[in-house]
């Protein structure tokens, strides 16, 4: 079971009516205090704020196709933005949506999964709790599970990032996406299948690929620091995972003080709000934590915008 | 006296290494409440926050190319974002800069010019007084005055806005345009000639160009509402009011409201901050102000972020 180019130029077919296609933009060696170029795609600017209705939307249309999407609608669990993508997604499509999030999912964050007048069910310390939770209820309704991550149609959904990309950018050489659960580093290297060097970056509070990488397997590992609501998946996923050994180079920690000064230059010099894991992949570049190689052509996705601007704009 | 085309594509490359190519953004019929597609030049994301920067760096790259900028640098009077422009650009280009900003200038943008290393001087109801210090200062320093709107270099630059717009969207039919002292408008409908329909946006409280028009010249208007920091010049500069008599087809009012829902409608949909200002041009789309003709291709210059978020989201 893989994930095949064929499956992500069909998602983005899919899709297309429903998601954005987000820019890209250009920094010139020098901009943000960076030594070498780098182009970042503004992935942040996707519907809902997050690249998560890529996925969200492939799963429920394809389900659709199939006519498997059942009267009780859809139902999800998540740390909050995929739970405002499938939100999103079912306002669009006209179904009844139910979401699960943990209790450190932020209050800005439910209200968004509200607005768009999905039910939410607030349970569990973290995402795996208001998973575990979420299945139970999912039993009872019947509902359509649209996983956050560990489902091929959701891989093949973001990977679509990556397609329109390499697309975009077609002399990019390695790319930085932050890992959670994986689905959109999983998504984009099976896309990118090697043609460009896939670099994850995560934070030492929720090091999931970092573990599953050294352990030859995904392992359950610890949720903490500021992403852990975008990224605090335990561990990776199991679809992800063998694509991640192929097609993943490194897996690179950085601090929470490193994400939250991303968080600044990017307000205080692009006057981009993104929150801590939209963040992350820039923050290993501009904390240092990796290095482009000599004549690197590097990109960056800032994936995620749901944060409180009060807390960053100061 | 009038801005060729020569004059701006000369713009594009004396700028080129020291302004962001910034990225246009194109959303579907039906996106952001709109029934129709429209798409955006993100200029928000320009250096120092606005489209300024352009303007203020072909003034005085021009005039070091002449030799023309003394020991005493540079000297200018701005709402806020010119003065932010022109300070990034002196201290970039290592010169001196003296800013003079009235007292209606929000506190975030003095602190912002003061940033980037800029003398700050603060006198004045509005720009308009203080434009009139900084000339008295002017004459006894020597500095090159870089105007915020009515030199023929200063509209060059901002011209620069509309030629990487028709570039990145060559079937634009309609672009709106928000109108202060008239230097982005000016530029952009000087470069754009009439191949592309340019329509002015403008607060109730700062008329200028619809007042000029009215009139058959710059005429003297009230500075007031939510946008007259940045659009709030007492009248449009000479220079581009006969490009505007000849290539601006109509001069739209909006009201306060209108622009600060379109703050919110920015933040909520799209993830993305912008000033007063900076929405205005889209307030129009957004209230219905103005409607474009059926198959009309709706370009929108989003062209300020020098906002207090927390004042946005809410």
């Amino acid at each position: 079971m893989t994930i095949f180019p064929a499956d992500i130029t069909a998602a983005a077919a899919r899709i297309a009516a429903y998601v954005r296609h987000t820019p890209i933009m250009r920094l010139a060696a020098g901009d943000l205090g960076l030594g070498f170029p780098v182009t970042l795609k503004l992935e942040l600017l996707q519907h809902a704020g997050s690249f998560k209705p890529r996925g969200a939307f492939n799963r429920i249309l394809r389900a659709q196709e199939n006519g498997a999407v059942p009267s009780s609608g859809v139902i999800a669990a998540s740390g909050g933005n995929h739970g405002a993508a499938v939100a999103y997604a079912a306002q669009q499509l006209g179904l009844t949506a139910e979401i699960y999030v943990p209790e450190l999912t932020p209050v800005a964050k439910c209200a968004r999964i509200e607005s768009f007048g999905a039910k939410l069910v607030r349970t569990g310390a973290a995402y795996a709790e208001a998973f575990a939770a979420s299945q139970v209820r999912a039993a009872e309704t019947g509902a359509l599970v649209v996983h956050a991550y560990d489902h091929a149609d959701v891989l093949a959904g973001q990977g679509t990032t990556a397609l329109e990309f390499e697309a975009a950018d077609p002399d990019m050489t390695h790319v930085l996406v932050a890992t959670g659960g994986g689905g959109l580093i999983g998504g984009m290297a099976a896309w990118l299948a090697g043609r460009v060097t896939v670099v994850s970056v995560e934070p030492f509070g929720c090091p999931t690929l970092h573990g599953a990488l050294a352990a030859g397997r995904p392992v359950v590992g610890p949720v903490g620091g500021v992403a852990s609501d975008s990224l605090g998946a335990k561990e990776v996923g199991g679809l992800m995972f063998p694509i991640a050994q192929r097609y993943v180079s490194e897996a690179v920690l950085v601090t929470d003080e490193a994400i939250i000064a991303a968080q600044r230059i990017l307000w205080d010099r692009m006057r981009l709000i993104a929150e801590p894991g939209g963040a992350t992949a820039l923050s290993a570049l501009l904390s240092g934590a990796w290095t482009p190689p000599p004549g690197a052509r590097v990109g960056v996705v800032v994936c995620g915008a749901n944060a409180d601007p009060a807390k960053i704009a100061s």
